[in-house]
């Protein structure tokens, strides 16, 4: 039987395991713990008591990065009583993002896009259990784009303080989508590149229809992350109130908005994509005809010269025009004349 | 990191960030107050009072020119007791056209498209806030298409100083689609200028392939600000009664008949355009064709004269044929009757 | 500013502009009043009191031909009472079809398409107000397809004498839409011909393409008169009893069925016009392929010929077969065998 | 006026009009009468008196065969008393496939495909009339895909004799919807038997496309006649109980199952139906692209050798290499060598 | 009449015809009894008294392989007696998939996509019959992706031995999908390998068209297996609770999730094969371009300097330059000259 990639075929529901690549092992925890008066943030390995952390006056954000250690994540899922299929979900980075409600949390996948230190587009998993008093964030790795909000946290800048772990989803959620904005662009500026160099013919072939196809994985690639996310949104927007508040909708509306916005470029850089390869195909026609012109140019004027000059190097014995004197002058006359002739005709041709 | 040119990621939502390119930083306000019986206009750079100037038996209408003096914008919405996010939507000239509804006030956000002085289509970010007795706009810098309003205001003709706030609303929207349909038209001429370039061949490949790149990416920009203009409209259509009146409706249900309109315009000519490139690759085949029987009707006849030419050419001691008095001639004779037999034979073929 | 060819950007909305062509300033009104007993027919160029005319016992139809006499029109709308709105949706030429249910009255607003005395296709904007007892029809000019629902009402021949205004309404589009399978027809004969002229290249490439883009703008012009009137016809259907009686709706039916058969052939043909550039394409690569053996067999063969011939045309001093007595004959021999070996060679390569 | 192939433009609604081709003008009925016990089938040319054939006891099938006939039709709805525009439909051979209720009988259209004689694709019109104790069928000429019902009828095999006229019908119509399978097989064979003769080249260019455009105009007819056919049956299905009994309901979501199957298969042949002029574009392509090696190879090795005889063919009287005694010898060697060169080149670049 | 791959054209609905090619007529049954505490695993051919079976303390899986025999599944049926339809569908294979409520079971067609032992991949019909306390798969042959389940069972890992028939089929389900992950990866490498040959030219052109060609089949079988389900396990989720009990429906949502992750993959997948063919065009394009420029190059240069050495092959009596006694190496030197300014030229325009 052919292998596969997927590391989870024919296990039984709900069994947890993790799928991507940053395999290291440890799990680090950022707690932050905060109301309008205070604030606390903590780092951790493991969590105790989760009893001491949750208070109903405040509100909890944990944040966990690495996935790979499946047993302490089932642990802290076992303290929290999550149910089994969330704690697969949370470690399987093939989930595409969606929104499960149970019976007093919800978990949100999503997909995070952002450019690592090399510029290289990361598409990472981020899974979101939100609760009444507390949201726990699930990271594959460190590095993420959630500072702002770390920031605005520590010195109560904003709403964020002011509101529950519902708006902390939304502020969160928010900041992934306005990475998205950044990729799009990133997105605009390859096209315009590639577009120039087809025009310019600075690269090869090859290397441009292998550049069109990366680019095309790309885009389907974001638009698997990005499409699914309009109805995550919505949904999160329809929730009852227990778990998203009222005043939060207006904010979520606005989010969906924003999602909408990145669907919509999504859309049209892939149209553009998807015509590079007939801009290409085009411009190679129309190399080819610059190609054939000149051949043609070349042959056209040099073949009958050249049959002319075959006549009169013939051998026979009678070939009068020979033996006039200024033959060979007259001759030259003649091919000058063909020639001048040939390149006024590709002229209005407009071949030259 | 990577840098992008949208300034608000990673912001408080609800913090106003002028998204645009044209910062003079300063504010204007025309303030237009009217009733049946009644008109004034004045000019302002700011807002001292608004209770001096809203009054509930007129209707008032303030055009706000300039948004990158967020503080200006900021005080006016403070005057009016805006919520923050709709103040980002209205500097936020990324922001896709939308319908917002607040609790007695509501935000509609278009894209006004004119051509400015030099001929270039302009996309212009407008907002419009629709309040019971008063509507506030907002634009990027001035130069618009509402002085066919202000006529109208001026010198009472139509119904718009005889309706309230909802009516010129849409009396401003529906310029901006007629507006639309300028536009449209302009796409349909520049189809067919570029259609003649490409059977005329009278511009180079690479500047066809070029503005055909430039029409898509126009026609996507267009497309993008008018399509999201049907939900807006419609939207506006169903608005319950206290900022819409239902003798409004009639003239919405009008103008998103007008919207649609503009959208099949612009479906048709997107079809138009996508299609012009195949037209650019079969004239180049067919011009391709063309040279390439050049060169064989060339080559055809040509090459087998040069070969019996190059034949009598050689220096064999025992070739009997060149010793006949009349070889000459006679080879002559022959190669003229090859000569006019192939050109027989490609005027049978259609090739001249 | 661009100009448009719209007349009526930045008008007071409800300012009925005519955009059409036929501005002859004439209003012709052709009266029938009917009902199953009486008839009468006649000729008006304007109407003095509408009482006069409507009567609750019989059925008025008042077809009136132009639309660029605004101020004869607008009286017209003024004595029936009609909505701004309405009049200028009757002489907006570029209106889409549409339907808008106004409180004791109906507007209708279709394409006509007929051919003219030439075979061309034209379309015309055609509007219908329908109302209790009575029917008007707006069209820009004298010639439509109406005849034979004269002739049934002159004679009483089908129902049209029994039932009401209604009914006449759907009799009328009804006819409108039977016209609508000539032009389909025509469509498909036309692009049977279109296909012959590509595979016998009767026609120039430029000419081909010239003609392929004129289809694709007639179906696209086609499509948008056609499409939106599945809509119209399925609102007549729902439209309440009070102007379109149960009775009618059985036909409105049967009538909606016949538009969207009318819509599917439309995509059918539209499907087949999208392929013939294709078509055209194909067959130029292959005429290439045609000419380009022509080229390669004569070059193939006669170039090393051609070689060998001026091998024998150097003046090398120590040749030695120049100097044997049958080298000239052999020669030949060698050369036809060659030639011969060509030819299979090709034949079996199937390029002859 | 453009003459039209319909033949009912224009004409009163409700004028039955043969489209069709087959006009014989007889009419043949065939009547079943069958209840569980008892089973009768006769034959006739009219039908004198319906109140004799109808009975509430058993079921009566009547088929008629040939639709020419207008006159004897009329004469067969007027006892049924059936509304104009069902007559209409039943004739109306362009009519699509649709369903119509009327207050106590219900019309169902369809496309029965079948092949003849000369295994040539058939699409006839089959119009069922379904009331609560009878259905009646019409088709345009004898020969139909009926006879397996037939039989069962006379040998009282499967539900066909213990059930009401609704499972005749569906029984009927699943058997026209076995057929399509046939059908779609067929096409499915067509489709790789195009794409051998495209990859053998076994035919012309003409004629492929000519084939392909004739397979692409096949599939459209038949999509055409398969597509409405869905929602038939889901009305079908959803038709109060009074003439479809529940009983019924459990067949028909089986029928509705094989028509949407139905609809896959044709969606995915016309996809590959419509790649078809891709791969005989991208064959043309790389058999020029054969071409152009051979003709390059030949050109690219004898036009330099060419040359070089060329230039000791020169007369110059002071040409050293001449008069040297293996100059002629090493000549060839240096020729041999580079003709070796070339085809090493080439083998190196995979042109051989 | 032309012959059909189906058996089962025409014949009673509900007879069962198997189309099929595993055609050993042996029946082979697996059942499991199996509840918290016990479970017993047992084989046969054939039931002798459902009643021995089944028990209300526990729950029954009987796994079929093998649908040829119709007899033994007919008398399977009976004894549970289902509906004739339900058991025509087991056999069907050509059946797409879907969901049957009746009253008290519930039937459930899918297609099972594995791979043999040959790496081929084999798309099998599997039919589930879900009863209250019982659940019936039916398969083709032996070989399955089900043992993971058996194996679940006989340890009681999991929940699968705590709930019921509903869980049993979901879990399943749960396995085929899971399994159609594999086989969507394996697509995914063969489109990277194709692109890898396309670009290496590795293979003929007819070999890759050939492939590709396959691949759009593959992946129109796949999608034609994948998309239904969608539906299938939706309306499997929304049935009433007496088959399937709410415990389940959680599981069923995350399936469901699952099912819409294929699809998308599905869908890159097919937009990536379908931009195959355009990749090879492009690379045959650019290949023509570097023979073309190859033929043009050697034509250019060598076309005017073999005219050159014709015109001094001349036999004129009067050509002065041949008495010279350096023009010899003068028109060396001048050749030279032409050819490297030509090497330059070409230079120039990057064609070498």
């Amino acid at each position: 039987m052919k292998k596969s990639k997927r590391k989870n075929i024919g296990l039984i529901p709900g069994t947890p395991v993790y799928q991507g690549t940053k395999e290291n092992g440890t799990l680090e925890l950022e707690i932050f713990n905060y109301s309008i008066d205070s604030f606390s943030e903590t780092k951790a390995n493991n969590i105790k008591e989760i009893s001491n952390l949750l208070n109903d006056d405040c509100t909890t954000w944990i944040n966990i990065n690495g996935l790979s250690n499946i047993e302490a994540i089932k642990g802290l899922g076992a303290q929290f009583e999550f149910h089994p299929l969330l704690i697969e979900d949370i470690v399987n980075t093939l989930q595409r993002p969606k929104i499960d409600e149970y019976d007093n949390y919800a978990l949100c996948v999503l997909k995070m896009l952002h450019f690592d230190k090399n510029n290289k587009l990361v598409i990472e998993h981020v899974s979101f259990v939100l609760g009444k008093n507390y949201m726990l964030t699930f990271q594959e790795a460190e590095g993420d784009v959630f500072n702002p909000i770390r920031e605005r946290l520590r010195t109560s800048r904003g709403l964020v303080r002011k509101m529950g772990a519902d708006y902390l989803l939304y502020a969160l959620i928010d900041i992934i989508v306005d990475n998205y904005f950044i990729m799009t662009d990133d997105l605009s500026s390859k096209i315009e590149t590639l577009e120039d160099d087809i025009f310019n013919a600075s690269k090869k072939n090859d290397d441009l229809v292998f550049e069109i196809q990366n680019l095309k994985r790309e885009i389907l690639r974001i638009r698997k992350a990005v499409y699914p996310l309009r109805e995550v949104v919505s949904s999160l927007n329809k929730m009852d109130g227990s778990l998203v508040k009222e005043k939060t909708n207006l904010y979520l509306s606005d989010l969906h908005d924003h999602v909408i916005q990145v669907s919509e470029n999504v859309d049209i850089y892939r149209e553009m994509i998807w015509g590079l390869m007939d801009i290409h195909q085009t411009t190679l026609s129309n190399k080819m005809n610059e190609i054939m012109k000149v051949l043609t140019i070349i042959a056209t004027i040099f073949i009958p010269l050249t049959f002319i000059a075959g006549i009169y190097g013939m051998n026979f014995e009678n070939i009068p025009e020979l033996k006039y004197k200024y033959a060979y002058f007259m001759l030259w006359g003649f091919m000058i004349f063909i020639f001048v002739g040939m390149l006024y005709y590709f002229k209005r041709k407009k071949w030259l």
